[in-house]
């Protein structure tokens, strides 16, 4: 496995290699991440990775600074997993300052403002913004054919596949479901964060979905009814508990343009996110009639 | 020399060429064109013309529509050339509609703030969003090694150049000097809209801009005295006739950062854009202390 750090060594290495696909993590890597590498294996003869917690798609008051950065645990993880490749750059490397850095490209702007204005965009305003910026960056750096993004961030999944197609990258986007703990809980680099009390608390969003998703496998159509069932289990679920969970959003929009559903017709995402002490987490089901 | 009407046609015989230079256009080939044509076979065994007259760069009142698209000779033109492909797209297959389509897709914005504000961004307010996004969709289609544009759109060529170096797309942007007519008219495809008495008027740009070069040369360095010597030429010269020209601007703005200037320390773009009947006409110099 080479690990480059400059994106001149990056974008060697990848010329000695064929068909490639690309999983980009901001590290901390977990099953998740592994199962994104597994697919990704399954669709091109070379894995490369790229490990970088990209600032510009942090909000100031967000975690940025805090984020988990485990770099050997990650390597070590991508080592036993088969990858070839590992891309980690420093923030200067990717957003130069200073003599070499053209300081006007720093502030491109890309972005797809009807599928980034709800949910998670609504909430992060510039967070959409940053993804695109360091995606589209990757895409040219690493020139994958194909590039494998999870289900459990839907909307930057719907986001960066609009914008792979609106702008012609020759990259195949693959959605990859979410993988879970046993107990239902969504796998996520933030989960660690979480006491176990709060772990507790937070095991009412997974709960909450496929309370929803039973219904819906019932036959309930309505959103509203959907995403009341959701919205019951996150608040009662736990009260006796004095760990708070703050609902951000719960809500049922459709799977391809990301507005509101009421009456489900075709494939539907119902996402939540909540704050359950400092830590905000997000989860989803599709729901497809 | 191989003409493509298709993304994937076109993708398939890029396939087959090693490095190759792309010259981005939208038809109406003249001497500037063939001269980019030229630089661009010195720096790559292959060239690629594109031919698209795109509309999301033009403006709701603009010509879009009687814009010039003689394609049969445009097509002899770049043969002569040696063109080795001419990738000529509908409108269609660069924007889908209907089922193949991500509607979300089409609304993709791609700018750079700090260098669109200004000039021809100013007048022209979703200009270079679409310039971006279309030069943005023929880098991923046609993946050159090398990008060839015209000095005369000075701040279009500023602003790729940005975007290629904000999101690292493997291509080097080369600059081509302005190709005039003999008497000093900068060659544009819009020329052969004006009538005799326009083109006399029209001279007036070039002359205006050359006078300001030579106080430059003999070493005037406040922008507001060249400035005022391009308007005087603008508006006095010719006024015997009947033909009217308004200035939309006289600027002289910093080469890198577009941004003003009052006193020439550094590369300084000096640019005029006028109407002359119903034509608008750009041109500038640049003065390098």
């Amino acid at each position: 496995m080479t690990v480059c750090t400059t994106i001149a060594e990056c974008r060697e290495h990848r010329g000695k290699l064929d068909r490639a696909a690309l999983v980009p993590t901001m590290g901390a890597l977990h099953a998740g991440h592994l199962s994104l590498i597994d697919i990704a294996r399954k669709r091109a003869p070379h894995v490369i990775v790229s490990i970088f917690v990209n600032p510009t798609q942090f909000g100031p008051k967000e975690d940025f600074f805090k984020y988990p950065r485990p770099l050997e645990e990650d390597l070590a993880k991508c080592n036993a997993a088969g990858v070839d490749l590992v891309f980690n750059p420093s923030v200067e490397e990717m957003y130069p300052k200073g003599a070499l850095a053209d300081a006007a490209a720093e502030q491109v702007h890309l972005d797809i403002p009807p599928l980034t204005g709800m949910l998670e965009g609504r909430i992060r305003p510039n967070h959409f913004k940053g993804v695109c910026q360091v995606v589209a960056k990757l895409f040219n750096i690493v020139q994958p054919n194909v590039a494998c993004f999870g289900q459990k961030d839907y909307q930057q999944l719907r986001v960066l596949s609009a914008m792979a197609a609106a702008l012609n990258w020759p990259i195949e986007i693959v959605t990859c479901p979410t993988v879970r703990e046993p107990d239902g809980m969504a796998m996520s680099s933030r989960n660690q964060y979480l006491s176990d009390a709060e772990r507790q608390r937070a095991l009412s969003i997974s709960r909450g979905l496929f309370a929803a998703r039973d219904e819906f496998d019932k036959g309930v159509r309505q959103t509203n009814r959907l995403i009341a069932t959701v919205q019951n289990i996150l608040l009662n679920a736990g009260t006796q508990g004095r760990v708070p969970l703050l609902i951000d959003y719960v809500a049922a929009v459709d799977a391809i343009t990301l507005k509101n559903v009421e009456l489900i017709s075709a494939p539907t995402v119902l996402a939540v996110a909540a704050r359950v002490g400092k830590v905000r987490l997000i989860d989803n089901v599709i729901l497809t009639p």
